[in-house]
């Protein structure tokens, strides 16, 4: 699945502005509420963990027509100026202005002016001037469950991304481009819509709207520790203060209508499905705090992956993802993990209590008590080791600084990141399954779409179903994208059961789908043409699979990091000019999170080591015409080097996604000798592991597919083998000599 | 001239253990001192800002003999401990201990007692427990005069990075490989060698020996923001205070032997030197702050380069640098040049009085006054606007947090990094005689080495008065390096006038020069053999070049990060496991310094822009048997390509250096069609460019030689051009498959 654009440090390049929307290419189907305004959500944010599912909420609205976002209200910047007018104010009652604009709603909208209310009314009680909300939750995941979906219920609007301001009298929203028409449409005029996402500009928008000595609020426990830094310095010095309140006013103002805590089971993993114990693992991780030089005495785990990783045990609170709502503070004697104890399976109590008393003894605690044990922890002679990329403000502000290890991640996410044999096996063998999963649809559609009864929506349910006939198949790993012709290139573009485009053997065809296997998560995409390509598709298709191959082939020195690689998949697109606009990868889990911290080519990736596992997925997109990413999931290995630079052996990739091109868009003439030489070798491998297990499968007719899709290419002008270059050069420069070329 | 190896997020891979030293494989020659101390010092650092120039100071010794530090005496250690056990102790009289460690010192040391004596007896009055010297100036410049060699001078060290630690009884100094044979040889018993250089490892060595409520203090006009945040941090909770002292204790421990301050005259450069007027550069850096959001009231410049280049001024305080010790502080309304006003030549004088009174009225004030000025100035209601990669925490910290406009670069460095047309002119115009002086010395060292008489101090002599015979020429950048064979793979050797090595046809040799022209500066590296090199020495000769070829030649969107595209320039020497541990280029100045801010290839250095100049220089170093370094400047240009995701054109380089590659150390073979196709259009510019120079120089042997040199290659397996490849491919295909292959 695609990532996002990197931050500024990044590669910088975006497409231009008529293409900029289209950086990401995702559009999402969500088979459970395909109507609803959650159509407009797609997989994009400002940071990879800003993504999330939007699908299926409760005050989801249907879509049958485009609204018109009324103009912001004159009179109501009135209101606010009169009240700027006198700094001791204080908190003004509720304008009456605003709920008459109940008159210009459009159907897309949802009415948000009971909930303003209800909420204004709290913020007074607690004599706050501005209520700022966020979209992300209490662990900054990438997806977040209903009952997270505070910035939706209270706006209407349903993206990814985008922070809220309240006061009495105003309520804005800022989100980026790609959500721009799409908070048109959900808005009401209760919001003015902000086209920007800086914090230095909603601060300044909190400087205009809050009187001098006013008091602005969030929920510290909603909030990144740079997030609020960035929030502290926008008010600094100006008079207002920013001050955390543990309650949060619009879980208040939602009152019973918020969906319940997730009751169902949580569970522990089969021990054939894990890479060790989770006795071993914390053993692991009490090494790392002895061997670090501040000697930490606890490891906080704030991300949902950590504990689940740790305890290898899961649940399902979040769509998509395995896991469920728990925090784990790990002190060099003891283990405390936060979770609702009655979720925890009879098995999963006993391995977590089989250690007891003793320091492999997990105490298990209230979810909710996390931050009061933390405060108790912190006030004795200890040091806290956490991540700083996902752990909230709320709980960052518990320790004092002088106790605190910060590190981007925390030990567990680092020991997670490197996979050991076994489970570097199990996501191969997933690997193969899935294959035969998206072979089994490439070749239901070579077949179904020439007939014109497929659309992107029954496509994506029929690969679901090859995946959920898979031997420990747990369903899709993030929503499918499958997106036709110039869908595949639009960024507010979602397909729905109704109305979604009919595949057509006349246009390009993308998916972007993954399944969830008890033994690995997997992540592919591939993009097809059933008919005649135009010269611009081949030529873009080829390039972006050269840079696919470039990067895959690439042998590096150990440690390094993936920001300083990620061109090599781009360089065959930038030599004409062209480029795509989002990340080339991401990290990817056994049975966890399609996204897995903290790896990849981002900034904020750590160095490539063996053992990681990272999807490499370049791409390109035509706005209005096509769009084109081709993505596997590749496993880091040592390489074999004729020299040696350094301790460590070189690196490289080895691609375990095991799915075949097509053919029917690779012009040929644009690869080197020794790309199609590494393409005729991944095609080896492919027949040499997908090949036995459709015959296993009883799948011939798939298996004859993948034979004829795997035929290897003719390398045209290139010796056979590197060792024979020199002489093969010195005789085909005799040859062309000979011919006058 | 190499960079240095980039911070933990670069590449993040040095060479083996064996070869770490070699990482910068910098040697230099001081023509005036050579026979000094200083001939330990090399150009590698912590930073690029690291680097300067060690040579010809009036502390430096002899080294004839191998001296081997006397080992940490334990008595001392014992007197340490005493103290620490009262922590009400306060600052103890200086040990008697310390003195009678003269009978151990090495005729490489310098005797530090009595110094330490006069810093101690200081340190008292000011009740300092512990005093921390840094090897840095007030202005993080990359070279520093004598007159700041406080390091040097206090403890005998000249390597060009350490900080030292000292209190009542202990001293350290903390310094990284490179450096630590040449600490053990010029540190006398006085010191510690502490063989790391983080802050942490400093602040536990600082919370050993300075007793509960101690004070450390540092002069913080010597510290930048981070390494005072750094100090800070580790001493946090700890009861020892942290104290800036603005007296700087080491400079009245130096007295009367400190050298005095520059006093020779600062000039104008010539309106035909420069690219705009200084009033033009003026009115320009007002515009940026009033488009910038946060509305900035004045620019804060300490860099000596800022304040040069704004003014087009330009003097001699700092060796290689033309510039003089100064600030400014440029606001919406006025402009104050804190300079030494007596040493400013008439012109110059006049120049910047042209525009008074008003806005453009440069008013003179003291250097020394910047601190108090800037105190008063931040008493009003301003935002000031710093570079935090260079500013000192000694300016910074007199400025109120929320008055500050914190950025990594000034305004001024940001406009001084896109030359425009006529600075590009004069670059490439100066790359034209620099490129006349470098063939002229090629061709030299072809005639003169095989009778055996030259060695790598003459060598170097030789292209300095190649040079200095050249139009506009201003001398050497940067202390010319040159080195023979294994010397060049070599961290800790230096040549001198006495000892250097032979150059031979036997061995490669290595030299990396640059020169100051009134209208650019210069920076060069060749690896030449005269003789039969091995074929690892040609494979890693090749193999540099490819990568030199390959990011040259590479096509980029605009405002590509210089560290995302340098892996380009490694990968063929990754493929077969080769690697260099240093960075792969700098920006250089306009008659400025060889290595400018903020362009490069570095974490810390900003996205790729048109006008830029950067170095581009891969190489390879074989520990013990030689050294490689292909070096060349080159401008970025706009690309002409087929197509152009995103608003602005594609980016590629434009080499100004203009000196041909060894045609015997490239084994044609390993190269691409491409590659040699590269190389050809290469070489045919440096014959239409320089060929007529060295003709109107009447320099007929160095014309014929630079024909010859510059052949083209031919190429072998490759189409004349893409157009026709494909064509050509199957025809190839052919024939091969006719032939068997």
């Amino acid at each position: 699945m695609v990532t996002l654009p990197d931050t500024p440090d990044s590669v910088g390049t975006q497409l231009d502005s008529r293409n900029s929307d289209t950086a990401s290419q995702l559009t999402q189907l969500d088979s459970r509420n395909s109507d609803t305004a959650s159509q407009f959500s797609d997989t994009a944010g400002q940071s990879e963990r800003a993504i999330k599912a939007a699908g299926g909420s409760s005050y989801a609205i249907k879509v049958t027509d485009l609204g018109v976002k009324a103009p912001y209200d004159e009179d109501n910047e009135v209101l606010s100026r009169q009240m700027h007018r006198d700094p001791r104010h204080g908190v003004p009652p509720q304008s009456q202005h605003v709920s008459l604009c109940h008159q210009y709603l459009p159907r897309t909208a949802t009415n948000t002016t009971a909930r303003l209310a209800t909420l204004r009314g709290i913020m007074r009680t607690h004599s706050v001037h501005a209520y700022i909300v966020p979209s992300t939750d209490a662990h900054m995941s990438e997806y977040i469950s209903e009952r997270d979906a505070r910035l939706g219920w209270l706006t209407g609007f349903t993206g990814s991304a985008g922070t809220a301001v309240v006061t009495q009298d105003k309520a804005a929203l800022w989100t980026d481009s790609r959500y721009w028409t799409q908070a048109e449409r959900e808005l009401d005029c209760n919001w003015e819509l902000q086209r920007t996402i800086s914090i230095e500009s909603i601060g300044m928008w909190i400087l205009k709207a809050v009187p001098a000595e006013g008091k602005v609020s969030l929920d510290p426990f909603l909030f990144s520790i740079d997030t609020w830094k960035s929030y502290s310095r926008a008010l600094h010095g100006s008079g207002r203060t920013l001050h955390p309140l543990e309650t949060n006013l619009v879980d208040q103002a939602w009152g019973d209508q918020r969906p319940p805590p997730s009751s169902s089971e949580i569970y522990s993993l089969p021990a054939e499905f894990t890479g060790r114990s989770w006795q071993e693992k914390v053993a692991g991780i009490r090494q790392r705090m002895e061997q670090h030089v501040r000697r930490p005495t606890a490891v906080l785990l704030s991300g949902l992956e950590e504990t689940a990783w740790l305890f290898n045990l899961r649940g399902d609170d979040i769509p998509y993802n395995p896991v469920f709502y728990s925090y784990t503070l790990l002190t060099n004697t003891t283990i405390s993990l936060f979770v609702e104890e009655s979720r925890l399976s009879a098995a999963a109590r006993e391995s977590l209590r089989s250690g007891c008393p003793g320091p492999l003894c997990v105490e298990l605690q209230e979810y909710g008590q996390v931050s009061a044990h933390l405060r108790r922890y912190a006030q004795g002679s200890v040091t806290v080791w956490l991540g700083t990329e996902y752990t909230t403000y709320g709980l960052y502000a518990i320790i004092p600084q002088e106790k605190l290890l910060e590190e981007s991640y925390s030990p567990v996410m680092m020991a997670k990141a490197v996979k050991n044999t076994h489970e570097q096996e199990m996501l191969r063998a997933a690997h193969v399954r899935d294959a035969v999963a998206v072979i089994q649809y490439l070749l239901w559609l070579e077949k179904a779409v020439p007939q014109g009864h497929v659309d992107e929506f029954s496509g994506a349910q029929q690969i679901d179903a090859f995946r959920w006939a898979q031997e420990h198949s747990r369903g899709p790993s993030f929503q499918s994208i499958s997106a036709s012709g110039l869908n595949a290139a639009l960024a507010h573009y979602s397909p729905s059961n109704g109305s979604s485009r009919m595949l057509s053997a006349r246009e390009m065809y993308l998916f972007d789908t993954g399944g969830q296997y008890l033994d690995g998560t997997t992540d592919i995409t591939r993009t097809v043409h059933w008919g005649e390509p135009t010269p611009l598709q081949k030529e873009a298709y080829t390039r972006v699979l050269m840079g696919n191959i470039d990067l895959s082939r690439l042998i590096f020195p150990s440690n390094t990091a993936g920001r300083t690689v990620e061109s090599f998949a781009r360089r065959a697109l930038w030599n004409v000019g062209l480029n795509y606009g989002h990340g080339t990868g991401h990290g990817i889990g056994n049975f966890l999170s399609v996204h897995e911290w903290p790896v990849g080519f981002q900034s904020n990736n750590v160095p490539l080591e063996a053992g990681m596992f990272t999807s490499i997925e370049p791409g390109y997109y035509q706005d209005g015409e096509f769009g084109i990413r081709i993505e596997d999931v590749a496993l880091v290995v040592e390489a074999q080097t004729e020299h040696q630079s350094g301790e460590k052996p070189f690196l490289t990739f080895e691609v375990v996604s095991l799915v075949p091109y097509d053919r029917n868009l690779i012009n040929l003439s644009l690869l080197s000798p020794e790309q199609i030489r590494y393409l005729n070798s991944y095609y080896e491998r492919i027949r040499a592991h997908v090949g036995p297990e459709l015959r296993r499968q009883r799948l011939e007719e798939a298996y004859a597919w993948l034979q004829e899709s795997t035929e290897p290419f003719p390398v045209s002008s290139a010796g056979p083998a590197a060792a024979g270059t020199l002489a093969l050069a010195s005789l085909l420069s005799v040859l062309l000599s000979g011919l006058g070329a």
